[in-house]
């Protein structure tokens, strides 16, 4: 990325993504380091109530909004338990949009797009001295300020060419349907899986864990009240949903276990 | 509302209220959508812990704050269990700020004050394609946006005459005292009533699901530690705490359990 | 604090610490009072999910953030179980910052670095009429806007000199080791203490309820996973940590409980 396409981009937003919760003070210490260092800059929470550790609904949190943003903005994703030993804090770059966070594959939606990829080294863009548990607030938010601020992605770091990408687990097209998997519960229960809108046959049946779940319809209200419902999500991928009800409790559902479509 | 007092008031402000959690990254999705429309616009989160598909609770919420806000304000409710089937989407005036969300209800508190409703057609202020299950990022956001930078709402669509509108339950006034009901338990377990201080006789008892809790008193600290007390809460009404505890889970109480004051 | 150094240091930025959640709708109440007031104040919360009247959580979480931010930062704190009652309500300026909030210590942080404290009396800078039971937004909210905006915390009320302040458990240093306790518990819980770094004998060994922990180590990476570890924490105090899990579970520990930090 040249520099005058950050500048024509830029918009001084910044995004927070965290397993924090926000109840011990974290979140705003890390909201402190940005505002001092980038007082003009605007701060959006994204979430902070990703479960401790979870990778993997970070990914998930962060392939939902990153691309809805406009480009110049800065997201920065702290799920990190590794924090503290060797693994690398990084900068993506993609679609114009700035990721911030560690190496453990948390920024993978948009490492899958990156046009460059660089390690967090300079000491003097860094807290010193640097704790060893909180690098959200002492390298991954003063980061984030310099990018917003319109900082030069090489002064970060050397680059770097071989980060951690976890990459979702794909569906598989059979002869007798299509075989996915629940990649993530959401906060009304609903599972979504890795089945594209694509992939489904036409008139297919939705099955979880062996379960019938019926036809995919077009929303939660082609059923009645209580009822599950196979649908495309707003992600365009399979969902299976209870009507005023949670999927995952009704279903006894939860991430990996298998999805099945099939022909009728 | 003419455009002259719209932009008179324009604050490019926007407020969110939703019962979407922030952890699937639904609502980050919504504020991307905005900050793409519009980049200058202050995004506010009012809550998105209202629990999922508690129409009532938005109401709740909404009647706190909409109109502690300047006019020109925006406040997004998305609590909209009836997402993709028939139901309107709307934006509605009420002194001087602006509402947008779905047509259950959930806006009720500023309907009753509405000079005018309209109805979200108009296809070029809307994401395309538009999901079935996610009106928040695709309709809501977006109409939002439109209407912080400055867009007329006759642009939005049609005029709604027959929106709907649902009422607060009415404390009746007896002979022998007001018979009201608990609409509201909040983080406090304290419980909001529908009775009116005006409503209230001098020298009031208060009494919950028939068990006494004793006269009208000034605030928290007017009882010892663990007490029930009654009081005029800060929205006018009366209501019935318990000095550092629950009065929800002291009188086991819910919302729509009665509620009845009589003189001495 | 001098008016010239006021305006030097002003950012118009205020930050919310409360243990009011956001679902009844009272944060954004006092983001209301607020945007009403002081329209160009950018408005940041760090956290509404303090659990309800705890105080000493207030301290902790304040204590993690308020001088990271830029000087000129206001800082409202409203826990306040005491509300309505006749405990103050105060202005601190400490460090260039502001805080606003009760007197019942949950600004000692500030307090601590206090260049002057003022109580908010001033009926003009009041929403009239106050309510009993929400000073958050009926008084420290229209307190914070006034003094975002540059206000003179003199023209707020007189000077006190006697605030309640609540000093954390000093650890002490015996013949035998440092005997401290733990002051929190954070949402991984991980045990903070009130044994800071310097007063940690070389090749220490840490107990937490006499059940041995081990030496002080670098970082959660230096254990397996699943197994407890102590480490000096990013507020540079001993903290006792299980690496992907609960040392507050794990070790069934909970504030107060006793921590030994003793030379192998």
């Amino acid at each position: 990325m040249a520099a005058g396409d950050r500048d024509a981009g830029l918009t001084g937003r910044i995004t927070l993504l965290t397993d924090f919760g926000t109840a011990d003070g974290y979140v705003a210490a890390m909201r402190g380091v940005i505002a001092a260092r980038a007082p003009a800059c605007i701060v959006e929470d994204a979430s902070h109530d990703i479960p401790p550790g979870d990778v993997h609904a970070g990914i998930h949190a962060l392939g939902a909004y990153w691309l809805r943003y406009p480009p110049g903005t800065v997201h920065v994703v702290v799920v990190d338990p590794g924090v503290g030993t060797a693994r690398r804090a990084l900068i993506v770059v993609a679609d114009g949009r700035i990721g911030v966070g560690p190496d453990n594959g948390v920024l993978s939606p948009m490492l899958a797009r990156a046009v460059s990829v660089h390690e967090i080294r300079d000491p003097g863009l860094i807290i010193q001295p640097t704790s060893n548990t909180f690098h959200g607030r002492d390298i991954f938010a003063p980061a984030a300020a310099f990018m917003a601020a319109g900082g030069w992605v090489e002064h970060a770091g050397p680059r770097v060419d071989d980060a951690v990408v976890i990459e979702p687990p794909e569906a598989r097209v059979m002869a007798d349907g299509v075989e996915g998997e629940v990649v993530h519960v959401d906060r009304f229960g609903t599972l979504v899986t890795n089945v594209a809108a694509a992939q489904i046959p036409d008139g297919a049946h939705v099955f979880v864990r062996d379960v019938a779940v019926g036809p995919v319809l077009r929303t939660f209200g082609d059923v009645d009240s209580g009822h599950p419902v196979a649908l495309i999500g707003s992600n365009g991928h399979l969902e299976i949903a209870v009507r005023n009800g949670s999927a995952a409790h009704q279903l006894g559902a939860h991430r990996a276990h298998p999805v099945k479509v099939t022909p009728t």
